[in-house]
């Protein structure tokens, strides 16, 4: 049911063009990126206005597979179109799918691809933040549908000190929701935390790839040691277990966004880095 | 039917103890601050939250009546609470309002008002944001709800420019809504635009008062000189008029958000302000 891809592979070398696209979304609305049946998903809504666009766009691939009420800022996926209708409308493309598009999602930029990307196989890391407000009253009116509400004093220190024992490559297990196939080896490249100006307590969280809900379930591994119910050492002390922890809460998705994705800065490494992916996680 | 104040004045010396609240809220959902017969309205929202907690508050007064849509991050108010009930309720007053309040509006402060002060008479001045972005794609999804989208690219130094030029006491008339009574005489702090990291486009203006929908007159009136439309004189020139100026579009409420309320830095000199705002604007 949950899929990367939609629509037939793009078969015309010639007739068709592959867009890159960077997409911000307000999850509130949406029951995740994944096109399913009958549910308002942002997959869904992208097709429908770059086939309203384009024509007959095809095999439209997402970086990070967001999961129901998870945000983004810095979403990146890609779409083959008629190289004719490109030709015809890139110059004005941003503008008119803002007119296509709901208010919930935006493309922020659209461009022809260098050759050989491809928006999930090329990437190289994908970076999360989770927002947390720690005081009596709750979150900012303005910003609650992007922020969690914690009604504990969080330590900073603490919680950087039980993200940089997670760093590295680990078995993710006690942090992954099982699945039969597939590995939960993943690259835990950042998982720091900082305050910002208005108080509100920010992870900023890298990895290769994640496994589905893995952030949300790191984020609740270290909010209890920031308030102090856990040590500093628990967090990477599950890292022993060959499944999910059921001690780690699995924090709201509306405190998650998907900030941003890291692509090789030499463009000729986008089709090596996707046939290494491929062979990781095919 | 328009009021800033709520129920009788407090009328029992040591029966009763003024308390000042700091509030913060998403006007998307309120027909503005005041009381309004069967409309959803901040301070009738506030005021039921009070009773609940306080049993019989009275005369809340608030430092700046929001129009329908605005929002506030630093709203301030005050209400008189029976002393018993304050004693007993104020240590967990903060936490008790968060429970008791809807999501889109946050007390984010609440202690007892030293003596003389008053919400609206003891104010200084009032501080407002104004946000705006001026990409072709339109305002960021997670911030749609606090944030104009405004199709042509702005020139902060053109705004400036033409922001100086207002500065001041004046008659601004022509940026007020016609009253019968009241003066329109104000005095203009501030009114400067940055362009913060993520690119949106802020107005910060500061008056020792406004009247209704003047900050939205203010944008209005330099949002087409940022965008090159009218000369960088324009909005200065209608300060000679005597009436609300037509040409002057009023922005969308949504943008504008209530910042902050300056009071002295002096508690003693909140009887004196007060005593000189009534004599002005009485």
């Amino acid at each position: 049911m949950h899929t990367d891809t939609y629509g037939p592979a793009g078969d015309s070398p010639g007739g068709s063009v592959r867009v890159r696209l960077d997409v911000a979304y307000d999850g509130t609305g949406f029951s995740g990126w994944a096109i399913q049946p009958d549910q308002r998903t942002v997959a869904g809504a992208v097709l429908e206005a770059l086939t309203r666009l384009f024509g007959s766009p095809t095999g439209l691939t997402v970086a990070g597979r967001t999961d129901a009420g998870v945000h983004a800022t810095g979403q990146v996926c890609h779409v083959d179109v008629p190289a004719e209708a490109w030709q015809r409308l890139a110059d004005t493309a941003t503008r008119r799918l803002a007119g296509l598009l709901p208010g919930d999602i935006r493309v922020t930029r659209v461009g022809q691809a260098p050759p050989g990307f491809d928006a999930r196989f090329s990437a190289l890391s994908r970076r999360y933040a989770y927002r947390v407000a720690d005081t009596a009253w709750g979150a900012p009116p303005l910003r609650r549908h992007d922020t969690l509400a914690w009604p504990w004093a969080l330590d900073i220190e603490r919680m950087n000190q039980a993200g940089q024992g997670l760093l590295g490559e680990h078995d993710f297990a006690a942090y992954c929701r099982r699945k039969e196939h597939g590995t939960t080896i993943r690259d835990l490249q950042r998982f720091d935390w900082h305050r910002d100006a208005a108080g509100i307590v920010i992870a900023s969280v890298v990895a290769d790839a994640f496994c589905q809900s893995m952030v949300r379930s790191l984020v609740g591994a270290l909010l209890p040691v920031g308030d102090g119910r856990r040590p500093v050492e628990w967090p990477a002390s599950l890292l022993s277990r060959r499944q999910r922890a059921s001690e780690v809460t699995v924090v709201p998705p509306h405190g998650l966004t998907l900030t941003g994705v890291h692509y090789p800065t030499d463009p000729t490494r986008y089709a090596v880095r996707a046939g290494q992916t491929r062979n990781v996680r095919g």
